[in-house]
């Protein structure tokens, strides 16, 4: 094992969210602990610190409810950072959850107008989304959800998700934007139960949109981690359905309130095969995390940790390419038959007609073969630990 | 409240599996508690408590590796047990997860192999399960999956899941069958992390087979519980996407193993949701039940409990329909504006460019308006106790 | 099943924390969706509603930092709403999280200072406690524990807590107050986890105090069951140890982040066994409520939630006393041998060497008993249900 | 980061269950997937591995019912494998759950016939494990609990818990056993919830028994974090409470069925940190794995994971070695102050009077200190990697 961990530069399109390293650290117990980052700075930080990329919520940058002169002005100093750092903005998102408006959700809430309300913040920062760049549109349905079962009915509340993504579609399909939309899932917090809890309900409910090929997914590993599902699984599953438009990348440990710890610093071995599958599924997006430095921590550890991200990013691609390559691997993977399920159950020309013909091996021959699966999963395990 | 309750009947249409009250109760940590059950006993004592039909997995009533001859004299026994009780066969389906040759995956394992011989398996028995006249033909991938992340790589594992679909929806399509499958998730166990692990993930999957059309879900309380999310919520999904094809009714407590406890003994506020959506989504099939009659029990305890199964469900039908039939309830719903989520965001005729130039309320105003919901909530669970 | 539900009294010993009904509603995505609530306006509410007392964290009552002055107005003004309400003050607890000060921690903070402050903090409010009348000091200890393993070593964390724990035990006893204290465990949230996890951990060390006898457990089912262990079990092994020295009531979803739903409106059945185990545990102290109204409420909801909690817990306390009176349910009982755990395992004068010589029952015959779980679960869940 | 890794030897104290090795891999939807191993193989292997003990259950050995010949020859022959060996037999435990008779419990079953015949069950395995020289008797109650809550009364049911212990304390004494208990905890699995679910309630437990220094715990990681509680944390209290009399190593992935995968491969950081633990808190006894081979496993696999536990507790051994020693920490944990948690609160003489007249440093500037714990975790992700 290598200890060369290559420092991170913008040719490894590393991202980060403003209200990531801004984030003041307030929580449900407990007041801010620390000062409100000027949005400059940050890009100043997060340039210096090897990032390509930065994205945000409209009211990240510009608080809620700014006249139109005071938006411009932070608009432009914006403009102005970005400039001066050459950091790109990769993705926007809009703030469907702060304001108490949005307390019964934004596109889902019961009350019209206040759908009609949230449509119109989403269009007003697709503008300048695109303005910016952002080729990927990101979206959170945080307060979309319940927590009680007569608040809202789902299969209704599904009806107006859909009609939300439509419109928006019509809206940056015809304003000739050339965004996509990512919808990131969350299975609770802030809602007793969110609508489209998981990966999995995020992928089939664009399948009934209208411009299906314009939604895809962002992923978040430790949203997925809440659900005790698997993040890597989910990923994969994105990407077999042509979906992975973005990743959050973080740290989560299991099922509790959402951590959000900087990437790495959760399930490691998760970590390391979430990285393993965007490598072998070819994913070439920003590689962004969703993360809050502790609130234990002062400004300093808010720059050691979007460092540590970036690092534990790299090392782990590191790892996972030295796994890969490593011959006893190869021939580790070829004992447990991992290749071999590449090959389709039929062969060419077979149908079932064909298969109830054959000839089959005996269950108890087949029983009898072994996995395999502990020789290798020991060699992944040492080189995570970087023993081999 | 009326605590006239009815008693069941075939019209209900309550099925079980052959493997619920015949299960022996051999867990991970224990021998068998109790003898094996005569499969025609099981029909005997089921139509008694009023089901109208039972499902199986072919090896609950024809033991793996019987010859044919035995086979067909199971078969015709099985077939006089229905004729004389009256029992439909629901549904039925393969099982791909006792025998070891299963035991990495069936349809997705690595060993080809294996794979044709559980192809073949399950056609076999879809043969059966359609002269049996059984209209729907459940698939649980209990196996599909894996412990450690390089043993299988899912996006292969993906391709492989639909060629095993595919397969089958030709072969059923080509015999002429009208069967239809519906796929059941589950989040984990017997497997670390088990392929399509929830209702999401399986609606998604079924986007990408060659006949969608076929392919529907069959969602189980207790699988949906085992991954922190709402069961309710991913039926009301299914039903949104038209693809509520069975339902698995039972009762867990929150993730940890499968309890399969008696439909209402794990989560009753969860089961009490789970009827209403099934009601007002218009869920016209078997209302089946997955269930495990306690390992403490005797056969005492096994029909005690599935009896309980049949009676909790007409209890919560009962309760969901006094409260969507209250007056207080109706007029806290539209208070709650639960009614308003039904009229589409867009005025008609109304696009984008329109809602952009709409005249619309202050958030603040909006943020003003309450909720309503713990009212509402109250009001179920005062139903659900029977105090009103 | 009687729908003959009381009003709550002041005889039912109902109590509830002025920032429960006072919550504000700022939630770790959103801001406060209500104004703050006059405190002696929510003492004339609860008083309306039939409540019996109230508890409060200082700075609940008195903002931090106040001067001398305000606090003593302050002061003054609560106790006059308390005359003339009539209502007690039960217990009484400090604000050891909401302040950046507490951020790493109060008793068990590596920074010396920070512990000095916490611990005369607290001393300062048991004075006022001890005047208000109340009897019993809650302490939950939010803010110690940790993200990471190396910020604190548990064990001389626990060093630390014990210090903290003495020597509030000697200004108690030596200010000659009678009262008690009770930690109030959870697992996690707000830290990644929290010293003293469950009511177990919290009993575990109180042994190791120097006044054990002055210190108790104030167990929360909702903080319970984010652990996923059974909340009434936390119940009946503090009434065990005699250490059940107040509760905490409200409703949780499993684990997931702290809900501190209104009592009744998360695991209905765990309610139901936890209102039966403080029944029979005899337990006789205040009856408290420690949830949070829907953030999505106005005022209405928040008195509706108030009053559906007290409700709630005289609807299970009926049903409790109705299917302890069952002569069906006694006689189930009997049949699941339940009172015959009473019976030592032992016979009078028997000890080791008797037993070893005892004839004992052929396993197999005992084997072949049936518990009979089911059938007196079912009658349960009837009673719960209002159908029996 | 070295990548010498030693080789597991004696010294080591590694230490194996018979039943972990040996275990057919049935599991509750599947058949034995492996034949029955015979014992002394599994001693040659262990052995040759570079194990120092093993451990067993009554009926690993000694198959239930068989007659006193069979027993004799069978324990003649272990014996004669273990000089062989040279393995030692550190610890041992009754299987108290694989015969229907446990079907509801051992010790707390509600049948006294039941009791009576575990009790005997344990005297007389700890007569060969006192012959065999065991120090430590381990006891699992796997069944000891319910899943109904009218089941068992849990107060009870600890009085007969306390009775059984008590009665082996006497029987060890009297005996002149220098045998010690070690009470393993578990929240669940088997049964829907068992008695003492975490090592805080087994703690707290000890305490009301007549010998609580003869009782310690047997903290097992998987079952730790089966609860979300921290695994580490808990090695921690145990050793704090002078309880941490064994330990049981494997790995889990959070709150779902009983993973029981080898040391290493569940949650990797925990591991890390379980490790610090026990060597800061000088724990001496045998290292202990408590793992199942994955089913998919044959006999290769078997001795790949038995062999791969000892090489992670090795190579996690020397990472904790390196981070303690490494001085960049050394100045991270000063600048954490974690050192500074060691300085009792209070100064030598000074009590709570003293404590009120000093001058405390205000607020706003403690809550100005930073945390430092991002910096603190990076470093030891970093030798958990190999990257330093």
């Amino acid at each position: 094992m290598t200890t060369d961990i290559p420092t991170p530069t913008p040719e490894d399109k590393f991202s980060f969210g403003l209200w990531t390293v801004g984030w003041q650290a307030r929580d449900p117990f407990g007041d801010a602990t620390r000062p409100e980052m000027d949005t400059v700075h940050a890009l100043e930080k997060l340039a210096e610190l090897g990032a390509y990329g930065v994205n945000f919520h409209d009211d990240d940058v510009i608080p809620f409810g700014s006249d139109d002169a005071t938006r411009q002005a932070i608009i432009d100093r914006f403009r102005k950072g970005l400039a001066d750092t050459g950091l790109a903005v990769t993705t926007a998102t809009t703030n469907l959850f702060t304001h108490p408006v949005f307390k019964s959700g934004a596109f889902t809430n019961n009350d019209r107008d206040v759908r009609r309300f949230a449509l119109r913040k989403v269009m007003r920062n697709i503008d300048l989304a695109a303005e910016l760049g952002a080729e990927v549109y990101v979206a959170w349905g945080g307060r979309e959800g319940a927590e009680y079962g007569a608040s809202q009915d789902t299969r209704v509340a599904l009806d107006r998700m859909k009609e939300a993504f439509d419109l928006l579609g019509d809206y940056v399909t015809e304003q000739g934007y050339s965004m996509r939309f990512a919808i990131e899932p969350k299975p609770n917090e802030p809602r007793g139960d969110i609508l489209l809890p998981t990966v999995g309900h995020a992928l089939a409910f664009i399948e009934r949109l209208e411009r299906p090929e314009m939604v895809g997914v962002n992923p978040e590993i430790g949203h997925e981690e809440m659900a005790g599902v698997n993040a890597a699984a989910g990923y994969a599953q994105a990407l077999w359905a042509g979906k992975l438009f973005h990743i959050d990348l973080n740290g989560q440990n299991g099922p509790k309130y959402d951590q959000d710890l900087r990437f790495g610093a959760g399930n490691v071995r998760g970590a390391f095969w979430v990285v393993d599958t965007l490598l072998a599924g070819g994913y070439d997006g920003p590689v962004h995390f969703d993360y809050k430095p502790a609130r234990t921590e002062g400004e300093d550890g808010v720059w050691v940790s979007a460092a540590a991200n970036m690092r534990n990013y790299l090392v782990l691609r590191e790892k996972v390419k030295a796994f890969r390559a490593d011959p006893e691997v190869q021939s580790a993977l070829a004992a447990a038959r991992v290749p071999e399920l590449e090959v389709p159950t039929l062969a060419d020309g077979e149908g079932w007609r064909e298969l109830q013909a054959a000839e089959l091996v005996d269950p108890d021959v087949l029983a009898a073969r072994q996995g395999g699966f502990e020789l290798l999963d020991q060699l992944a395990l040492e080189h995570l630990y970087g023993v081999r």
